[in-house]
């Protein structure tokens, strides 16, 4: 079905909580099409998860490529396209993507997770994919032997922080704030380690080099002498961004720009359900993103039950 | 430390959302006791699960072995036995078991899901155990090549149908409510099978037989004739009743009994978390409840990590 547009329901994203809900939706034998642009988001770049339960340890990538297989078994059209707005007409959403198409649905499930914040550093854009990177999951082999620096002393700083200990000659952990903010047993695991140097109360200040970054230039954030540190790689872990833009003309965001949800993954508008990173939810966790999305699943399925449009939902012929 | 009764955080329940509690928990290195009457809760009874991503098919018993095998490869210490009474005396929550003992913490995570409902048909209870059974998954087997009636067509009951269809001689489905309430796909391969026979609109008044059951009597809910059904088994889901009775003197539940829940898993008891299906969350998922049970463990930890008594909290020497 080259063609076809129209759909009962729409989920854009394909992490967790979107491949989740698309399985939840086939179940109840909803027509339902997934948008996204990659498969399987921030999941990807973990190099280690042990706390995704039944899996005592798995990657990123191989926990990703379950939940694929798993998606696979139902036959859930998927575009893989970036959605740039979603707006609303009556009771009917419409999703424009980058590709130049749009597609409609009476329900849609947001499930666009974040993207990693920039630093804002001089040199960053410049030495982005020649030393400075955003996935220590994707690029930690690159920098086996050579000095690297960690921004950001958090899970996801202290994850990348774990990888490249096992690999790299020096690992930098840099963070701001006056000690480092990742679970104890990753903070210990990093602090045994004697190949890496803790450096809290810190930021970078410049990025330099040639053709590759060569150096980073970091200092006290109360003011103090800078120093530089030389090192191969700049691993970015400062942060997300909740990918919402393309939702503004028909969601209210809250600050941070995250969509604010109640216990059942509504968002407010009728028919309208976000689940995973991209909502206001406190923990940013894999299996309350796939949770969510189940529950976003359901309650869309019901809204839909509840709300059918003319000889226009239930299993049909297609 | 067999005397040890006091604890940063005591999680009720072993269930999936129990177990994820305790991993998130043991992942803080928080000081953490599981007491439970079992392990596995009602994902136990589950024949087959295809919606716990990750795992395209699994058995319930098998999922559980899963969850278990997690949650060993941190000591988290365990009591076997049943919950009777919390109490809170100030910051601290008091939790009575059924072998006489009492355990001391300063955050609760309940999670102690449900229990069947009973019928209420006369006979039900005599013949308890001797045809009449509440776990498809535990009993199916012991009815191959025989009658069966499942009273109950929701997910549950159909669950036990699909299991039943395969080894039974015939298997009747017979719902109160006007149609089936389970997923379509389910609803399907019901219908599919041809030794199924779907009774709705339909109660069960009388449950007979002599050592074992021998028949038992239906009747339309709006009257009409009864009609005598020969069955040996009669498996019973009809619905679930939450595990909260000693929690009453601490907890305000819902009309049906549940503990309702805020987002974040919070009972309004400052300390208290509540997760999985013994609370008002309105859709009972193993994935939702694992999620909903890492809200739970985090925010304790949180609570906790603001809240901490002199010198009582962080990682100790035990």
């Amino acid at each position: 079905m080259p063609d076809k547009t129209d759909y009962d329901l729409i989920i854009l994203g394909a992490g967790p909580a979107g491949m989740t809900a698309g399985v939840y939706a086939a179940r109840k034998q909803m027509d339902v099409l997934i948008i996204s642009e990659d498969v399987g988001g921030q999941a990807m770049w973990s190099a280690g998860i042990e706390n995704y339960l039944g899996f005592i340890f798995i990657s990123g990538p191989e926990l990703v490529r379950k939940f694929e297989e798993h998606v696979s078994t139902f036959s859930i059209p998927q575009q893989f396209t970036k959605t740039t707005r979603l707006t609303r007409q009556g009771e009917t959403f419409r999703v424009d993507t980058a590709d130049g198409r749009a597609f409609t649905a009476r329900a849609v499930v947001v499930a666009t997770g974040k993207s990693p914040k920039l630093l804002g550093a001089p040199g960053e854009k410049e030495f982005t994919g020649r030393g400075v990177t955003y996935c220590a999951t994707c690029d930690a082999p690159l920098f086996s032997g050579q000095n690297v620096a960690v921004v950001g002393g958090g899970n996801s700083g202290l994850d990348a922080a774990v990888q490249l200990m096992k690999i790299c000659l020096k690992v930098y952990v840099i963070e701001r704030g006056p000690e480092l903010r990742a679970d104890a047993i990753m903070i210990e695991q990093v602090k045994a380690a004697d190949n890496v140097e803790i450096l809290t109360g810190t930021e970078v200040s410049k990025i330099t080099g040639d053709a590759f970054v060569s150096a980073i230039t970091v200092g006290g954030v109360d003011g103090g002498e800078p120093r530089q540190l030389e090192v191969q790689g700049v691993f970015v872990e400062v942060g997300l961004t909740p990918n919402t833009d393309f939702a503004k003309e028909v969601l209210r965001l809250n600050p941070l720009g995250e969509i604010p949800v109640d216990c059942a993954a509504r968002t407010g508008v009728p028919g309208l359900y976000a689940a995973g990173d991209v909502t206001d939810v406190p923990e940013k966790q894999i299996i309350i993103a796939a949770g969510d999305g189940a529950k976003a699943a359901l309650g869309a399925y019901s809204y839909l039950v509840r709300r059918p449009s003319v000889d226009d939902w239930g299993p049909r012929a297609k």
